[in-house]
């Protein structure tokens, strides 16, 4: 069966000794007062309750999934009361604005926390996570009227909140979409249209939900400069402020899906609903996307989630189940087969899970940090630098993380034989719900065209050559640390490949415009494994002055990324080079 | 929606131009009645049997799945009525005996035939694919009576047969089984035991249900060289053959599976059931794997049919959905977007599915041939050469086609985006029916492991030297030939990689009992690759030789797979190389 506990010592090991978050919080007013005694004890309660309350309900939400009844939404028994406590308990206000009532916790502490949701409950995790979105979009740019209005409800968790950007037609291409915003006499806007794959559309977890809608003006410019953000309530406040009138809004109908069954994911019906416009007119994708960074990030640790507590499970089972004899000879005298983990293909599989598991959870604990210099900095060029690092890193975090993610998820199954197929075993569903987190926020072929794009040619390599150099003034600051001495020469070679292959990526983009959409995922996943590898050789430096059994084996898996891993970078560099001719001539009838 | 047609130009092009395989059966006794013309009319058929009586079923047969009600078995709605058509329309003949009522149909088609049942219902193909492993065993290793009394049958469908290996804490480690055959004075013998997973252990589309069970007699040999194997008949035959007394074995349960939910997936428990011994005593390991090639070869071809209906989705698709503009410009004058099919990404994705599909195709058909030289040729050395290729190449056919087949139909969902992980599409479940195919017929792992160890290490690469004397061959031979030109280089360097790579492997594998098992995976993938690359130059050889659409697609596609696909294998040359003795060293419950 799965199992699964918050892995707290690896958490505290990036988070405290490899990153040191808590000199950069104390650097930092807002976050001055996180110390490290009180992360400590945070995610020590965090992993209690996910481990408590949330893990026990995985299984059973999904068999039994939500209900769809006549416009309302029933969530799996027991997710409910659980919700109930999870807000009592202050979960719901982690990282909100402590001007409204939220704990202003560090981005840096809360993807641990994210991750350690999504390992143990992806489909109620995805419930707070959208209201998290939409409380970080509000907070940006809403009003204060509005902001007074409805942060407070969002983050005590008495109501949730949705992102209805999807329509039918109009997934990707958002400047096509068709729902309409017509402006009323009293500042409000009456939107309607049809919104599809809204998580948490509707539910019967809160009193109220708020959803953040794109919708067009009638006099907007086509395409995506002629899109607007607005809230709108389930239920108009009263003038007390709590649920009031029922406002023109309700669910269809729910997707039924290949997994994050116990999230609702809902066709949401706009009929003159009533709204209230956040940020400037024509401005809503810009203020959608300042919060996206945020929230790629949070989805990206979906993948990073459920990766871990597949290993978990994985290496649990590799232990206990006994099948065959090791090639070495008997391990088990006592028993009629020894534990599968004694197999080299075995372990090949769980080191595989781990090295990818830990290694982007370094880069989630990373990029979180660098979100936090991004948003509380007050040095102008730290905050500078920062906002380039997330600009840039932030797509490889969502994609890699969720593409490795799945792999991990699948090798994870694949250790349980053909348990791993049955549905009561657990880890197929890991492998199910893994899967959406490679396909929504902005499909992973999206963020690779975001990196290869907006994020590398568009600006001659800028950031790249940043992140070069940041890493470059790592190894030589590290020269001569022991733990980089077995892996320097590969990841300087690594290093190097990035370089090179980015060269050749600007130069073949600008010779032919497919070059870039052609190259984006392999790009991509380049960046991935030579960051990880960045990474791995920081945890490892961090390790080395380590001298037990944690430390020695963060060593053998850090050894193990780079020999077995990392020379996948060496085949994406060379499928980057072949170029977009071959793929861009095939008439499209011809496919 | 998921759409699906058979692919018989492509199949032809194989069968025909590239293979031309009617020379091979026209010049043995066996097939010399398999014309041409009769091939492609029996393609012809097959492809419309399945694309209107199989695939309309399929999705349905997904949601509603089997029920288990009191020992009774109930498919989906339509099997039944289905499984009749397919039986009186001689299907379930295909490659049996004629002897005992089979059509003697060579592998090489049937390998065709049972890519398009997989491509249009995976869980329906699974009842007639487990009774031809039946009746294929039977064949090779029953006394005649047996023979006589069951084959006729289960040819033409009235009865269906199972294999029953697994128990529960006894899967890929045989051995160690505890099912107990003890002897009657009338030669027949009690069977009584649990095995699990049985595909099609108990259903309601045929009037008597075969098993073939493995157990070991009271006084066995401990381990593998004591398990023998047994008939075991639902219904004892009466004295004239038809369904009698019901015999002491029974369905327990069903599982509740990932996916390939039309297929019943069985809890077996014999009670001293009537059995009958096939072959010898404690030759029953032997016996089951004489038949393993041919059934391993043919569930990969799970992998491959999953592979190219969801390929097909995803083009259709691609051309359809309208997102976004070309790279280059507007492409869609008329519309408000482009097909997403403009965008290079989609086509590397497609491309990638199409290039594995197609050489996974020329492999089946390729190993087919071989199968049917090592069955029927009257040539020794001809048939002593297509056996031992017949023993390489069948791991890898088996976890490459249904490896890079769920790669395949996890890219063709990704098309699709939001929509493919929305079950009414279809291509979600795709994903969830090919994904047993990585697990059962032996685990990926222990193909890999059968190919690193029995079949290359075991023998000191014999088996290998002789597959890269018929490649280098082939290179010679056709050293001018167009088609060659452009990708001649890359294919001799991925032959050299491959036989230096095995001669690292046999290196290591001296040294250190650990590197067979924990190299496998990555030597199995390079392997295929590398078969793979050679396959695809001999397709771009023969299309060269074309003045179509068809053969100029097909140089593309080759092309694609030489540039964007190939360079993996040389990632996994440098893991291989790497060896086991990081993965080795960490202590198990450091994992």
């Amino acid at each position: 069966m799965a199992t699964y506990k918050a892995p707290l010592e690896d958490m505290r090991f990036i988070l405290n000794d490899v990153f040191q978050a808590d000199r950069l919080w104390a650097s930092m007013p807002a976050t001055a007062e996180v110390t490290r005694d009180l992360s400590d004890a945070i995610l020590d309660e965090a992993g209690k309750m996910v481990e408590n309350l949330l893990f026990p309900l995985n299984r059973d939400g999904d068999e039994e999934g939500c209900h769809f009844d006549n416009g309302q939404v029933t969530t799996p028994k027991g997710f409910k009361e659980a919700f109930k406590t999870y807000a009592e308990n202050g979960w719901t206000a982690f990282s909100g604005n402590p001007e409204f009532g939220g704990q202003g916790m560090p981005k840096s502490l809360a993807v641990l926390f994210e991750e350690m949701m999504h390992s143990a409950n992806s489909s109620f995790a995805l419930y707070p996570a959208l209201t998290n979105g939409a409380t970080l979009c509000l907070d940006a740019h809403a009003s204060d009227e509005l902001k007074q209005a409805y942060l407070p409800k969002l983050y005590s968790g008495e109501w949730s909140g949705t992102m209805c950007l999807t329509e039918p037609h109009s997934g990707t291409d958002l400047g096509i979409m068709r729902t309409k915003a017509v402006p009323n006499d009293d500042g409000s806007f009456n939107i309607s249209g049809t919104k599809i794959f809204i998580t948490g559309g509707e539910h019967d977890m809160v009193d109220n939900i708020i959803h953040l809608v794109l919708a067009k003006l009638p006099d907007a410019p086509a395409g995506s400069k002629g899109i607007s953000l607005f809230l709108v309530p389930k239920f108009l406040p009263d003038a007390d402020g709590n649920p009031g009138e029922r406002n023109g809004v309700a669910a269809g109908s729910i997707e039924h899906k290949m997994g994050i069954k116990g999230s609702a994911t809902c066709v949401m019906n706009f009929d003159d609903a009533k709204g209230w416009i956040i940020g400037e007119p024509n401005q809503g994708l810009a203020a959608m996307f300042t919060m996206m960074n945020y929230e790629r990030l949070s989805i990206g640790i979906q993948g990073l989630g459920l990766g871990e507590v597949s290993y978990q499970s994985a290496a649990d089972y590799a232990r206990e189940r006994l099948q065959g004899r090791a090639a070495t000879g008997v391990q088990n005298e006592g028993g009629n087969a020894d534990p599968i983990i004694v197999h080299g293909d075995v372990r090949r599989m769980l080191l595989t899970m781990r090295a990818l598991n830990e290694g982007g959870r370094a880069l989630s604990t990373y990029v979180g940090m660098e979100l936090d210099k991004a948003k509380f900095s007050e040095n102008d060029a730290e905050q500078k630098a920062a906002q380039d690092r997330v600009a840039l890193l932030t797509p490889i975090a969502k994609a890699f993380f969720t593409d490795r993610g799945f792999d991990t998820t699948v090798i994870g199954q694949q250790v349980f034989g053909g348990h791993g197929y049955v549905r009561e075993w657990g880890m197929e569903q890991f492998v199910r719900d893994c899967r959406i987190s490679q396909i929504y926020e902005g499909t992973n072929g999206i963020q690779a065209l975001d990196l290869a794009g907006r994020k590398v040619t568009r600006n001659g390599g800028k950031y790249v050559d940043a992140f070069l150099a940041d890493v470059r003034g790592w190894i030589d600051d590290n020269a001569n640390e022991q733990g980089l001495d077995s892996i320097r020469e590969r990841l300087v070679a690594a290093v190097d490949l990035l370089e090179s292959t980015t060269a050749e990526l600007l130069r073949q983009a600008g010779d032919d415009p497919d070059m870039v959409n052609a190259s984006a995922v392999e790009y991509l996943d380049l960046f991935g494994y030579v960051t990880y590898a960045w990474l791995w050789a920081r945890m490892m430096v961090t390790a080395a002055q380590r001298d037990d059994d944690f430390g020695r084996a963060k060593l053998t898996v850090g050894r193990f990324y780079f020999e077995r891993l990392l020379p996948r970078a060496g085949a994406l560099a060379e499928q980057i080079k072949a170029g977009p001719a071959t793929l861009m001539s095939l008439d499209q009838d011809l496919f």
